[in-house]
């Protein structure tokens, strides 16, 4: 197993990986390295001591680093990748937990990078960000899809495999093109849908406001939960997709005709077997140990 | 206070008002009427020994009923009604839980109905239907919206009202318009994107089927909850608040499209400035206490 890790960017992701390996591990050392000026007063505020803090990547060679997880937004990729490569990395696995990969494996290849990189993909997360929210258990029975390069070794793979595994994840091998569209389908267009519904909402009638975060019970609350993923790096997921998720949004807007046309003809048997056709899906899915849990009442 | 408490449609939510009435108050009677021949049996099961069940609402006379809570589908209401305009109820005030009021006042007033009317909708609810889901505590801090009719007594509003505040609930009054206008937005459009886009994720390669339930953790697994929800009671929901959902749903399909022109463009500074806007929706349901909580792992 990996001795040194090495955290770039040390936000809720970032943390909550911090967290489990310390829980699992009490052998293993981590470092991170961050962009935030307070970044070691929030750790130790955050009772994760052990977490000691990089002041430049130069360090990596000092200290053994032989895994590197980036936990940046996608738009840092390029300058954060230049800078591994001028250090020499043959001993280190780098890895990333970014939520699109097409666009990540292209900027690796063309620029012709050499350190060991295999892209992964945790697909866990909260709607909080920064390192105060994470926590140990986020991983935990949700799914990691591996995305190799053609170049990528078995060992450095079975090695990165291992790791997730060992925060209790289950993993998942795909090229990087199957990666992007199944999240467009999971991920990213309903992203984009609860983000298009609050603010319909919202362009509404002002006076509704108030109301509307009155009686957000109704159904309206779970859209703003995901409506309020951290913006910036939705913007960059939205636009590294941007085809994908396109293409999906017609196919959805078009199911929302026909609705909408079996509603304007009162078509009832039309509807009832549409609704009944979805509950299966939900059913499977709380089968899976996917669902989460939701307490009505906080 | 009630004494005598009839509950029509002993479903989840039905179940659920028994249970905090019978927490809060141990001297109301309640009693049961619904559909379900096996009723009597399940409700013991459910330990809710305490609740009597009638074998036709003629008993309602026998026991002094001085309130009645219609939680059957709303496509039952019109014989419900029906029956209930043949008991002399003088002494019994009616009312309802549905999640449209204009389609329900229609009637109450086409048919010249003498009963005492106040219809009510607690914004409470989860997705699994049946008396065996219900739970004391589900309409805690929630919203409960009364929208009385023309001749209704102010007592008879007091009374209701007081009633819905003994199970910790708020409560607004509002004209049924309103209501359905307000809903069609915290609620109904909500529910139908649901539905819409679990039925488009459906009609994608079916290949992907076992992919969309194990990455759903993505953000897709939060619209199946809502689309889990009970078809027969969501059909007659849609149908009855046709017009004003289906204006709702050109609007929403609007602002899917600017988003996609966006994305087309590569819009990087649009896109930031509209993602940036919602967050602040969801703080405000979160200080409101109406947002629940959510366990990302269960």
């Amino acid at each position: 197993m990996f001795k040194n890790i090495l955290i770039i960017g040390f936000g809720m992701i970032g943390s909550s990986i911090a967290r489990t390996v310390i829980k699992k591990n009490k052998s293993i050392k981590i470092f991170a390295f961050d962009k935030s000026p307070s970044l070691k007063i929030r750790i130790n505020k955050s009772k994760l001591k052990r977490v000691k803090v990089f002041k430049s990547l130069n360090e990596i060679k000092d200290q053994n680093i032989d895994f590197i997880i980036i936990c940046t937004p996608m738009l840092q990729y390029q300058s954060i990748f230049k800078k591994l490569n001028d250090i020499d990395l043959r001993q280190t696995i780098v890895t990333d937990v970014g939520s699109t990969k097409v666009n990540i494996e292209k900027i690796y290849i063309q620029k012709k990078y050499q350190f060991n990189f295999i892209p992964s993909h945790p697909i866990a997360g909260i709607e909080k960000a920064g390192l105060e929210n994470g926590f140990d258990g986020l991983f935990t029975n949700r799914y990691n899809i591996i995305c190799p390069l053609k170049k990528s070794s078995k060992t450095h793979i079975n090695k990165v495999i291992k790791f997730w595994r060992s925060l209790n994840m289950k993993t998942e091998i795909m090229s990087s093109k199957e990666h992007d569209k199944v999240l467009s389908l999971t991920s990213h267009l309903p992203h984009l849908i609860s983000y298009s519904l609050v603010l319909t909402a919202m362009k509404k009638d002002t006076s509704l406001n108030s109301k509307l975060v009155k009686f957000s019970a109704g159904g309206f609350r779970d859209f703003t939960r995901v409506a309020g993923s951290d913006p910036e790096m939705w913007r960059d997921i939205f636009l590294a997709n941007s085809s994908q998720i396109q293409k999906l949004t017609n196919n959805f807007i078009s199911e929302l005709k026909e609705f909408s046309r079996n509603l304007n003809k009162g078509n009832s048997y039309n509807l009832l077997t549409k609704l009944k056709k979805t509950k299966n899906v939900r059913d499977k899915i709380i089968k899976a140990r996917q669902a989460g849990k939701f307490i009505p009442n906080d």
